[in-house]
């Protein structure tokens, strides 16, 4: 429970956060990473739209999800790892624009279960607009030590 | 609000299922689609994993808020389209697996919202377990009419 | 992990579900407990009201929330308890009748948490029709051991 | 649509907050109220607790959901009504002390949908700790016309 073992280095947070095939996929970027904090860019390109043209409920639930999800990994220990429980996303607006954002915050660090909170703004030109709003529960799980 | 008005043709909600880039993108595929009820598969690829080699929430997350999309707009007029309002995912365990089938189904149909749930399973060789369960409140909204 | 200390003798179930003076103050009252179910009913009164003459949302969801309490209770061990890390519930018509009934099953047992489901249903004469819909994380704590 | 018909006026605000008997048989007291803000307070009795002593889940749920239902209300014409479409509510850490404060800000107004966040606030002595945090989608309703 030392400081030394609740904090990752810099560059294992970067590679956590890169290491996962999906958030790659969609494209979603890493902007910033530290203690109980992260933020993520992703430029919006048609692949990304559902059917009225707006960007799809799922990319900016997966870009909420990674990012909480990354926010959390910067509180753990270098033997944990985290696992979303659950999350619950409010949408309130159609999201058109040039860019997505999302800031993440851990609202409440533990050993066992960690509250993260999000925010996806949508830029277009030089207005940004709050999109949509997550909260989740993180589990804190531990690796198997190798003997 | 007579039937006729209420119900889209079939041929008309298969196309608005797939005219999701987003949706096309990932891979997800219509199995079913029917008064109240919607059902999807997506083959389970390397790029659907996160970091630890299971399903990204996100992938989850997408196929849930999609499939109970399909099953709202099976309820709604043909002057009306529908937007997640929100939803919530509990991730019941890690998915991993050949495959992932979604099943939605309309809790509680309505003029100007529905409520909505999912339920994603992972099949692996003979067996299928359910791994995530989402509830979600869809907003009916109405196209601007062509005078 | 033995299957004697997992289960709580069916006294020591409602003794727990008992307990709680908010739940007295409400008057929900336990009907059935067993392995993962719960099932509990309120006599709707004029305090359970809210300023348009429905059952309060908060009356609604302090059911749902303690009868999944009592429904993850009963697949705890004897040192365990459970606290609710956090629920949804969707509303799905105004509840006016006669008397409340909250149905809650475990949908994932678990040694560190445990997601529940829950379906509040409105007695009014012969009819009754579900008028709320829950899920909640429900975290499996220890107590401590007397030395 | 025009101002005038947004805005209740604060002793009719004041009013509604009062008119709903649950709250105020919970003993849930009004303290603030203003354009997209609502704030409340209890005095924690024995008879809010749960059975390990800490405040009951559905107590804080209760004060989040009715506190959200004021702050939305400030934003509603003279002839609509606010009823709670969901909320999901996390717990961040057990509740005990003197008091609850909830503090609640509406953070998307709508003609049909409102998004509302609340933040419980547990104070004991000097310090005053947040112990849930929740987020709702509140439906405009139209209250039917006097001819």
């Amino acid at each position: 429970m030392a400081d030394e073992s609740r904090k990752l280095p810099d560059e294992e947070l970067h590679r956590v956060f890169r290491a996962a095939p999906f958030v790659r996929s969609v494209g979603i970027k890493l902007v910033t990473i530290g203690p109980g904090y992260c933020e993520t860019v992703l430029r919006i390109l048609p692949r990304h739209l559902q059917q009225n043209g707006y960007v799809h409920a799922g990319v900016q639930a997966t870009m909420a999800d990674h990012t909480m999800g990354g926010a959390a990994t910067t509180l753990a220990g270098s033997q944990e790892y985290i696992l979303t429980a659950e999350f619950k996303i409010n949408f309130l607006r159609a999201a058109t624009g040039e860019r997505l954002r999302c800031k993440s915050s851990v609202l409440k660090p533990g050993s066992m279960l960690m509250v993260v909170e999000s925010e996806v703004y949508c830029d277009e030109g030089d207005t940004s607009r709050l999109v949509s709003k997550a909260t989740a529960t993180m589990a804190v799980m531990t690796r198997n030590r190798k003997s």
